[in-house]
């Protein structure tokens, strides 16, 4: 796995600002766990209110956080100044989302200009164990000079 | 596009039961507006709690809306006593998710015995105008003989 | 569906002689049958060498009649000087890769201007019926001033 | 990454039964380098006949080896007298494709009964460096009691 150099010295404010801008995240209860250059990890714990039919957390939720995960791994290495936008995302859905909480680890693959490829996984966590929940390959848009609204 | 005969008569009843013990569709505050054999339609109305940080709805309450029409567009047809499961999809964010309301359109392409694949595309109306918002493409399974909990 | 205009009026010139360019093309026999602005019909012939171990066209095959004709739909509608890259694909393989010709339709959804999205359908053809083969979700990048090579 | 225990203890001989079955596999000179269970190595050494319009070994070349290699890793695991059908895959082209060779290299994610989840990896190898060519992510499908044609 490669290492990245942030061009962003202040990477890490930049991002906490953009999450904590993300009304729909407070709605699921995503919180950010991990930041580094080019990795994200997102945490969640299932409610209720999160479900599906089955009793799991919705596949929607999972894939939010998930897109989310993957979308700050990218704008980590992305300049000041710049916004991240999801192009398109695939997610496979491996196993039913549940646990003590879901973690999405989402990592770059590649990092470039303007598209940035990244990896994110979903595991629950169920006290010592992890379960495999979703695999998701993602393409993030650097804007650039479109900084996120103040 | 090919016109789908259903095998359980009451599949509007399946339907409808299933849709109403998803709580997360009541979360992001999703409603079935049309649901034919083998096509579904579902809207939400933008609200502040769906948003990400530029302000339109998160991509993924807007990827919950299109999986989760694609999900009963597919389980419309499949049998009295099966389940639905989605096992993976992939989706194209075109244009900002915004307008009076999304509207997400699932269309059923291929249906199998096991798997069926589902189109489906999400716009956003503003008055007389519809926008693209995005596009997928999905893969539900049938789980025969496994009813969703009552 | 929308009508696209395209910036270069030259484009037909311009796809024939990129794709001219393409030797693997060539290797399975490809050839295109209709270019309009934003869509592009490519049709390829079923033979021994090109199949897999049922018999059928083998995925790969069909896979590249897809991504080629998404790759020209979008390309006839980006300027001159300018190449074409596919950055990332979907595709859904819906039943064998038979019949008297194989052809791929491909459309473009959404056209930017650094990134254009196409949907890509392979049929085959035999007399005078047509089944879907499969179905295609692609991303294709536009690289300004870098004209394919002479 | 799990260990996996294959259930045909003659996986090896029918995984080479299939490959040499592949006759579109003869065509791109893709040879198996690497079998074990729940993991494939294929490689490929780029031609004339396989390029793009820039020189490079067309993606739909590169795709053939990254689907085929996920497929066997997955039919490793497949019971006797079973076949695999790819049932879809997502791609994403990170570099030009080229090197001395291309190694396809995919292992398997989630094993299930029917369906099974694959990640597959193409690098270009010039000398003694690696570089990133594409990353897949596969859905693979198990057919029971259909064996391949002899």
């Amino acid at each position: 796995m490669a290492d990245f150099i942030p061009t962003d010295p202040n990477f890490r404010e930049r991002v906490a600002a953009s999450f904590d801008r993300q009304a729909f995240l407070a709605t699921i209860g995503a919180r950010m766990t991990v930041l580094e250059p080019g990795y994200c990890e997102l945490t969640m714990s299932p409610r209720p209110d999160l479900c599906q039919q089955h009793g799991h957390v919705h596949a929607g939720a999972t894939t939010t956080l998930a897109d989310t995960a993957a979308g700050y791994a990218a704008y980590s290495l992305m300049p000041a100044g710049s916004a991240v936008l999801t192009t398109e995302f695939k997610v496979n859905l491996l196993n039913p989302a549940r646990g003590d909480v879901l973690v999405a680890r989402a990592r770059v693959i590649k990092a470039g200009r303007t598209l940035t490829v990244v990896r994110s996984d979903v595991v629950g966590v169920t006290g010592a164990t992890e379960k495999p929940v979703a695999t998701m390959l993602a393409t993030m848009m650097c804007l650039a000079d479109s900084p996120d609204p103040a």
